[in-house]
């Protein structure tokens, strides 16, 4: 792995991946379209010699194994992350995770690109009766387009690493926080909070448990085994690797370690219900065994990363004026 | 279900699905981009003032959306089956089975259709270790670019279903045998004897066990399970049924019963190796204790429905010269 495209370059994930691969030494061809891409996580990478820009869009394939040439391992790390409305317009998750990944797919098979690794999500799980969820619990009831996407995107990677030789990982996060986190409920709930400290209103009754992982140990996690090469070792064309913390927190725990680091106290106001919103998962928590036995270890609880993460969104004020 | 929309009517399911239906006194909306489907399949239908064929493919959301129109119910049958050939053209399985089926999901939205029941397979669980494989199968991995690509259409309805309030019923098919079967290995080996009778090609040392169901058991299944309405009786949003006899037999096997009813005795040339193809499955069998709680069996053995098939074929040479 000496030269690397990252799709969703621009992203939460893919901008600071971009920018621990460079300072790995490799050469990073970063991909983004913009639709929630920011150029501002990118201006460590673009002081990088190492590092080239490509403005582009998956669903336009021919520019996408354009940009690729020359390359020889792609992260897949651009979505449409908007889980919560994914009801309102289902083209977008089709298009761009389905879509999306298929076209990284076939560009990557023009360009003879032999590795791949995917974000995907603790959501192809559905509402799984096992929990924690292992990796090859029963097969899944997608409860979400965000989830049946991904799991689409899962399938057709299978597909081709089977297919045409190809060595994949698959990664089913949890939700991530950390440094240049743009979207979900830490973000949510600071808005809330710089408008009216006195206020804060809850989707759901609180009740609602999540598992949470720091960006930091999220990438440790995806480099380490990519440079592991675990599938190869193992014989596998594909690995899949759930990545969250062995802990959990309710939504209340998140609101007090938050109200707890901004020193406020603010009125509580549920909206009820033990589900923030449909296809909402009252309870994703993963087993994450598989992970821990390559020798990947978590540097930040859940607490922690979300202090961590309001520390971030205190010094960068210009996120909360983003879409 | 007064008047059913049915996609790939054309074709060897679809076209004996819509005389069943018709034989009831249903209204049938056909559907069919005849890239392999048959016009010969349709006679029948069409002398039925009840049927109305609709020519189109799924990818042109806005027609397929219009012919949709007043359809109370769908049958999405329409598919690329043509599942060895994948690696050449995975745009295809991606395209007619991936997006066709989102689209057809997103044209029943706008018609506000509340019930689909779509042709999965049996390869969606790719080299399963559970054998026979039943609905809750681990996790699986696809093998191939056609079990991807239906993976994935089931992965869209189970969201449609829970998002929008559908109900839906998705049959996982072992291969289908009986009248109009137009592709397959029984095919491939009646061609090879029509033109030498005195020898036979196999793909694979011909060990590799096989499960088939009759054309007929098949159609029995899917309406018993669709008029019974048993996800809403089981308060679920969607139900996944296996469809397959509870035997499996050896190509070898399937090899003897051709021979038998031919009264051929052909050299037997053998490619060898334990796979037909890079995808293909060397076994795969399903387990039906789920579909047969329904009140549902089989009336032909998997010889009986050889024989079937070769019978028809013998009485529609016509079937040999298309593609």
């Amino acid at each position: 792995m000496d030269k690397v495209f990252v799709t969703g370059v621009a992203g939460f994930i893919g901008s600071n991946l971009a920018d621990r691969l460079l300072a790995e030494g490799k050469t990073v061809v970063g991909w983004d379209n913009f639709s929630t891409g920011q150029q501002e996580f990118l201006q460590a990478a673009q002081n990088n010699p190492k590092f080239k820009l490509v403005v582009g869009d998956c669903l336009d394939l021919s520019a996408l194994t354009q940009a690729m040439a020359g390359c020889d391992f792609v992260f897949h790390l651009a979505a449409n992350a908007d889980v919560r409305f994914g009801l309102d317009h289902p083209h977008k998750d089709f298009q761009q995770n389905a879509t999306a990944t298929f076209n990284v797919l076939e560009a990557m098979r023009a360009n003879r690109i032999k590795g791949i690794a995917f974000s995907s999500t603790g959501s192809v799980y559905g509402e799984s009766e096992i929990i924690p969820t292992p990796e090859n619990a029963p097969f899944p009831v997608q409860t979400s387009l965000y989830g049946a996407s991904k799991l689409a995107g899962e399938g057709f990677i299978h597909a081709y690493c089977e297919g045409y030789g190809l060595e994949g990982y698959i990664f089913r996060f949890v939700s991530i926080l950390g440094e240049r986190y743009t979207h979900g409920h830490v973000l949510d709930f600071y808005k809330q909070l710089v408008a009216r400290p006195d206020l804060l209103k809850i989707l759901g009754d609180g009740t609602q448990k999540k598992s949470y992982l720091y960006i930091g140990d999220c990438l440790n996690a995806m480099l380490q085994v990519v440079a592991q090469g675990t599938a190869q070792r193992a014989g596998h064309r594909v690995e899949t690797y759930n990545l969250g913390t062995d802990e959990y927190v309710q939504v209340n725990d998140s609101v007090r370690f938050i109200c707890q680091a901004l020193d406020l106290k603010p009125k509580l106001e549920y909206s009820g219900g033990n589900k923030g919103w449909v296809g909402d998962n009252p309870f994703i928590f993963l087993d994450t065994k598989k992970i821990r036995a390559t020798g990947w270890e978590t540097t930040l609880t859940i607490e922690q990363s979300v202090v961590r993460t309001l520390q971030w969104l205190q010094q960068n004020p210009w996120v909360l004026q983003r879409r």
